[in-house]
């Protein structure tokens, strides 16, 4: 990330999560059903409908950008700029009436994350950054915090731990039993609370393009890492990823050791 | 619960989560520490400042009644009314900076629990039911969901797998594995959520009395039934208990046997 965004695109994605938040904020709590998609993770009428919202507005002002998207595909997926969008990540918390899930904007330029946006609308928490921009949250820079006292005095956050296939549950509990505690639950806006020192390690399984470009810049951007397994940096291609973020990157190396031990 | 809890005193005990909520609201993200306790649980001065802004209010207003407190001890446990508090249940999400951390007041009559509020200090979600007091969510009527497609349709919320000892997890697993999905943290926000209709089953161990007693009349006045894994009524006393809340009540044969399998 040598160059910086540009502005008028860090606005844009702004509206964007403006745009997806309305829709999220419609359907919260109304009682919308999940429809199990081919990988039988939950989709509902507001994810597709969020989407849709975000594509609108990208097709309308920036119709050469490419767009990357979890509920409705691709298109340009070869263009300058692309957008990578999940309109509802955490659509269990949603349907089980939690507001942490959030909505994810990634925007990528030759092939790189340059911006990253976390939304949460119900509660209304925004973590945005990206090349050029240090992250924000709701507008007030955010940093994570120093590993003051290794990873014994470190917060582990993971999402569930259906998650972890193959044996990777046993590499997540070697971290687990090594940090002082483990908070379950929270998708995105886990890396957000890492993002602003409030959590220092997270670890998951199995993350998508769309469920990680955007987290990468506002990590980054605070003063953190956000690695592999093997704490390489993630490429922007399909297939999943075994991710851990670390806020403090000192932590990273003995993190690895207990993952792959 | 055959008498009504007196209006009065269901006003109070929204007086009780206003001056707890005011005091969560001050300390939350506000980079607080965590103490130890002797069972290893987290605690912070957020914990012990809510406490007793609580216990002040009572014993101005009610000298009379006991108190049990998780964090200040008890006062009066043979009084005719009780007050059982856990100022912030969820002290791990507190710390992380996630708001689904709760304030817990419980009411005891003659040793009954009569009336139960949880309330969301940084979302203000507010429940509260007792005998006399459908539950109520912010004011609107809340009720449980029915399990109209059996345990194979159910959400079931948990808050980690670290609480379950001895085995329990796997018990626990052998619901999880019966259900449409399992969702991760929570605390008592995830019993709320199910006296609202938004989850069908909660399951937890080792609670204790401040962390039950509130809830108690909140599901069965929402329709549900919370007992313990035999399928019994919680008894106030000393100890912990393993729970489980059933928003449709019919389901809780089929939990009962997949626990004990």
């Amino acid at each position: 990330m040598t160059e910086t965004c540009p502005d008028s695109l860090v606005r844009f994605a702004g509206h964007l999560a403006d745009a997806a938040g309305e829709v999220a904020q419609r359907y919260f709590r109304s009682g919308v059903q999940a429809e199990d998609k081919a990988d039988e993770s939950p989709v509902t009428i507001a994810d597709r409908t969020a989407e849709a919202a975000m594509r609108a507005l990208i097709e309308k002002e920036f119709p050469d950008h490419g767009i990357i998207g979890e509920e409705h595909g691709s298109v340009r997926r070869d263009a300058e700029w692309v957008w990578v969008l999940d309109p509802i990540d955490g659509t269990k918390a949603f349907l089980t009436g939690k507001p942490l899930f959030g909505t994810l904007i990634g925007l990528l330029h030759k092939g790189e994350p340059v911006l990253g946006v976390i939304n949460q609308p119900i509660i209304n928490d925004r973590w945005i950054g990206g090349a050029g921009h240090p992250t924000t949250l709701n507008g007030i820079p955010a940093r994570t915090r120093p590993a003051e006292k290794g990873l014994g005095g470190a917060v582990l956050q993971t999402t569930s731990p259906d998650m972890f296939k193959d044996g990777k549950f046993a590499a997540f509990e070697r971290v687990g039993k090594a940090c002082k505690f483990i908070h379950w639950g929270g998708d995105c806006y886990g890396f957000g609370l890492l993002a602003s020192g409030f959590i220092d390690i997270a670890i998951e399984s199995s993350l998508q393009l769309y469920d990680w470009a955007a987290l990468a810049p506002i990590i980054e951007q605070a003063g953190g890492s956000l690695t592999d397994w093997q704490g390489k940096k993630l490429e922007i291609r399909d297939g999943s990823f075994d991710v851990v973020a670390c806020g403090d990157r000192r932590m990273l190396p003995a993190v690895l050791d207990l993952l792959n031990a």
